[in-house]
């Protein structure tokens, strides 16, 4: 029995943090993680994702028990009747909460204890291209725009470096500021 | 008084969504969007975004009157307790949300009548990068497929075609397959 209890910093459990960053260092095919969500459209601008299930670390998931369900909508402008944010609301929200996850889970190995990170972010869309009126706007965000206020008990730079570390090793931030390629396939009738 | 009614297709008002287009392509200063969200931490890997306000056809929005709150969370795998789906779960949702809504809104306007759009999204990661442990595995997803069935009174290739054009258009998708570029901002203390 070791004397030095598992310390929580940043409401994360340290000691799994490394134990886990230890296993998956060792055995590199428990590293390969799918996660999966199920779609189906309501009427309108209304659809509504299920997701539950995930493959991680050799085997399919069994410890989530709750079912989530979270409904996309538009705007009357879009034609929608906001029963829920909207697509591109919604990779706005993917993307701070990774940042914002990743820079807790970093701060927490670098034994930075944090008392509050908040963001605001905005992306810039000139709605010509996704309504197919004009081929020249792109049809997603020319640019995003995330400011972060983060407090804790390091100096200034420190907590610059962290969240620097974070948008290194951010799953989203890579994917939104690089792309990743995605195959479509339909099955009518 | 006109004798045609306004037809609704798909839950759509094909008249707004006509009369819409033509008047962005008359004042193409009205296509200028921005959505937004702000984010807070809440402990360990829990946060929220909340997701009101946007700027849109020359003005900040009055129409919205619900304020959306979303919760994103991490399995316990990944050291979080299932406060919501994960930031990359989000990406996967943003996606097939948009993907289906384009798909929709582009067989209202070429009187397509669908009865059932429904998909299913996957994305593999290699958590290695995410996590730090390994600097060659990226740290989003590798790849994304989606499958898509959809159902409705054209024949396949018309239902087929009306998924291409909801590609070519789609905001999330065009931002999820070629990236956007992100500013990020710091204030500390």
């Amino acid at each position: 029995m070791s004397a030095v209890t598992a310390p929580t910093r940043n409401g994360i459990d340290t000691a799994t943090l490394f134990a886990t960053l230890d296993l998956i260092k060792a055995q590199p095919e428990l590293a390969r993680f799918q996660f999966r969500a199920t779609n189906r459209w309501l009427g309108g601008g209304h659809n509504r994702s299920t997701i539950k299930g995930f493959y991680a670390a050799g085997g399919e998931d069994t410890t989530r028990t709750e079912t989530f369900e979270i409904d996309a909508g538009e705007p009357a402008i879009l034609l929608g009747t906001d029963t829920g944010p909207n697509p591109a609301e919604y990779l706005l929200h993917a993307l701070a909460a990774c940042l914002t996850t990743s820079i807790v889970y970093v701060a927490a190995a670098r034994k930075v204890e944090l008392t509050s990170v908040e963001s605001t972010i905005t992306g810039d869309m000139d709605v010509r291209g996704a309504l197919g009126v004009d081929d020249e706007p792109r049809n997603g965000f020319e640019a995003i725009r995330i400011s972060f206020s983060v407090t804790g008990d390091a100096p200034p730079e420190k907590l610059r470096e962290v969240v620097e570390r974070a948008k290194r090793r951010s799953a989203v931030y890579d994917m939104v500021t690089n792309g990743v390629p995605v195959a479509v396939d339909v099955a009518t009738g």
